[in-house]
């Protein structure tokens, strides 16, 4: 199809199937105030939203990938035959230097996990073990429980933790007010004297989903089992106990951990045309917790990040730096594989990092962490998104798995705005499936990407001279 | 607190806790052709709604219920505690007669049950086993999947599944067409010669949310295993099928029939001052199943045609005739409450029969089956649900436990609307809590059934005279 005949506008299903989401195909009216080197990109930019938006190629890769493997959970056979899978698709979409770099990662092992109230009455409760917990041996524990709001309430009633169960019942608010009563709070309860730790699942109320992730033993601490709860459960328990009723839980957990298994990062590339040695790094993370089939918490971003790539190639539009994907292992309890990639690949010269790992949902644009005047250079670039609705430049871009070589080096960082109320919904549960994102919003997505990722490899001059 | 000094209106917190819902204390005001008769029943039908509305009695009580005893399957001691418990607070309440009836239930025990992908690739499924199947033995079974959109497809590639799990991937357009699957599915695939059969979950995609239900064995198809995937599993299947990917199932199912265990109707008067043996019931059903804690399914509806007696009796209202709570035993799973109070009670003469097995949210008005002429008095007395917006008066009202009673004696029947997408999102599955309904919800539920429910129970003559 010529430019010509091209029409004027990409109309699709979106959400339940029964709206059309549009964009425009013009270009963007040429701002007065747009710097001359601009110009050059908004023909591949336009290009580049075409092609990411003209099929729902991501998203099927994404069902594929997350169908076929399901869960990936660190050193578990569905991570390391997904990746082989994934290499293999690279070299066919002809990415250049397809590899996968080794890397041992810890393995967890869920094995079989139960709760259920003793007293008043015995009853079920639906729980995940936290990743990185011990189990409680074959017999299980059973225990009163204290109930707590916060840290500060514990320490309050510390003398009451002696051979309980404390149970952190923390609203969630938000990521990060909440996460340490996961990582923390059995070391917590457990200097205190208790036997177990629970706590409320780290996300809004679903529909009694409970949400796992990693937690961390204290080294001055014995290690007790530690598990979430759904919401539900949690104000069951809450509301049991404000009635005055003495609360007894079970407690049954196969958790432990084994040898630590081979895995690896996987890489793939498009070689820069004129300066191959300078390194635009787009990341995510191949590894997932293991309830759910893990789609947006990472496989999207893998999908979307590799997808530029793909997209680049197959548009014949070479930039002049190297594009470069890393799908990184054992982000979600170890980040073995972002220490790795920094170790073996800090001698080389990284001029952004970008990450995906909030969702492959339409960025209203990006977050970024860089200088000022880089700042104002991926402003300029962003404009070129405005028909996404992406042009929106935040504080603090980055992600877990570039972190250490973006601290390690001072490289400029970027990440895609995501959708926090529908990420945390779904965030280390059963529930993070492909089904939790449309075709067009992964599209949208990839396209935003691409344009950000391509232009930045692209520029007559370095994003930090 | 005097009527002269009342507020004009109570608010209070609803949904989310941010919204306010206000609902007029005023007496509506009264229609040019409103009959006479009515006019002695505004002031008492004020009173109900006042009280019914004063405070969450009814949602804390049903918290009480369904966090102290949870599931409540036939057969299961947490069933018999339930009762117990409730005929106690009966009693309290000032409820007369407070009796539990026995009846003999079907106890069916789920046991340990799990699903997996086998090929492509091995990885779990989120699964429920349908009530009443047989489990699949210790060593499971393992098998090749057919994947059918309806009977008919099913009847079209028979000759296909000798030996093949069928799975019926039937989408819910709603609980009449799609419910036969799960009731029917697994014999009408036995006939064929399947070794399992799983369905799509009956009811609207949740959140990696299984739906379990009964299902029957027809006398001329071998007894095979039969169990209900979540909607995402279920597109996950159809997705490596339609890839044309050979698709292997294990499941593994400890279900099993036990001998019949006792049960009983629980049932509560308030005696009628003029006319004690002309009856009004009003019914709802005790059990549940198994996963959730059956708030809405149905702890909801006994405990707000429960309270439609307590609040009678609090406000010294005794009616014309008698006023029956009857908490039905076994409705899930068998329906041998509703059938033994038949035959118990159908010497009696019932003047009107309300069942609540909807949900208890705020209904628009009732559903109603009997003559025309009551028709038209039950329509009238629904002028004075005016101020709730519970007005409506439309066909077919009903209830499976007040089925048998109403057939046998053509008693009119009334049930309060529900609200179908948010009781099939929840119905049958774990996440059927106390948490899916608001304390004002249930209220109003109550204010509307106890309004019907008295004036029916005081007025000059029977409803069908």
């Amino acid at each position: 199809m010529t430019l010509g005949s091209r029409p004027s506008a990409v109309c699709r299903l979106v959400g339940s199937m029964t709206a059309l989401a549009c964009v425009s195909l013009a270009p963007p009216a040429h701002s007065a105030d747009a710097p001359p080197w601009l110009e050059p990109y908004r023909a591949p930019a336009q290009q580049l939203i075409a092609a990411a938006r003209a099929d729902d190629f991501a998203w099927r890769r994404l069902a594929e990938l997350t169908d076929t493997f399901g869960p990936r959970l660190s050193g578990s056979p569905a991570l390391e035959a997904a990746l082989a899978w994934a290499a293999t698709e690279m070299k066919k979409d002809g990415l250049e230097n397809v590899r996968l770099e080794p890397v041992m990662v810890p393995r967890w092992v869920r094995g079989r996990e139960s709760a259920e109230i003793v007293q008043p009455f015995p009853s079920p409760l639906v729980m995940l073990g936290l990743g990185g917990s011990v189990g409680t041996g074959p017999q299980g524990l059973e225990a009163e429980v204290l109930v707590v709001g916060s840290f500060d309430d514990l320490e309050t009633r510390a003398a009451e933790a002696k051979g309980r169960i404390v149970f952190f019942n923390v609203p969630f608010t938000g990521y990060g007010p909440t996460v340490r009563y996961r990582s923390d709070g059995a070391s917590r309860a457990a200097r205190h004297g208790a036997v177990a730790a629970l706590i409320r699942s780290v996300g809004p109320m679903g529909l009694r989903t409970p949400h796992t992730g990693a937690m961390n033993y204290a080294e001055d601490a014995p290690k007790i089992p530690a598990a979430a709860l759904s919401a539900e459960d949690a104000n069951r328990l809450q509301r049991i106990h404000d009635r005055g009723q003495r609360l007894v839980v079970r407690l049954q957990m196969e958790a432990r951990h084994e040898a630590d298994a081979p895995s690896a990062n996987l890489i793939g590339e498009i070689r820069g045309r004129e300066k191959p040695d300078e390194i635009v790094l787009l990341g995510c993370h191949s590894d997932s917790w293991d309830p759910g089939t893990g789609a947006l918490d990472d496989a999207g971003g893998c999908i979307a990040t590799w997808d530029v790539l793909r997209l680049v190639k197959k548009l014949g539009l070479q930039p002049r730096r190297t594009l470069r994907v890393v799908l990184f292992t054992n982000e979600e309890n170890g980040l073995r594989g972002g220490l790795a990639y920094r170790d073996a690949h800090a001698g080389e010269d990284h001029v952004l990092a970008i990450e995906s790992d909030g969702g492959v949902f339409p960025p209203t644009g990006f977050g970024f962490s860089g200088p000022d005047l880089a700042r104002a250079t991926v402003e300029t670039i962003a404009t070129l998104l405005a028909p996404l609705g992406a042009d929106k430049i935040g504080p603090r871009g980055g992600g877990a798995d570039i972190g250490p070589i973006v601290r390690a080096k001072q490289v400029p960082a970027l990440s895609p705005d995501g959708d926090a109320g529908r990420y945390f919904l779904m965030h280390h549960t059963p529930a993070d499936t492909v089904e939790r994102v449309e075709p067009d919003e992964v599209s949208r997505h990839v396209a935003a990407l691409a344009v950000m990722a391509y232009v930045v490899a692209d520029l007559p001059g370095r994003l930090v001279p």
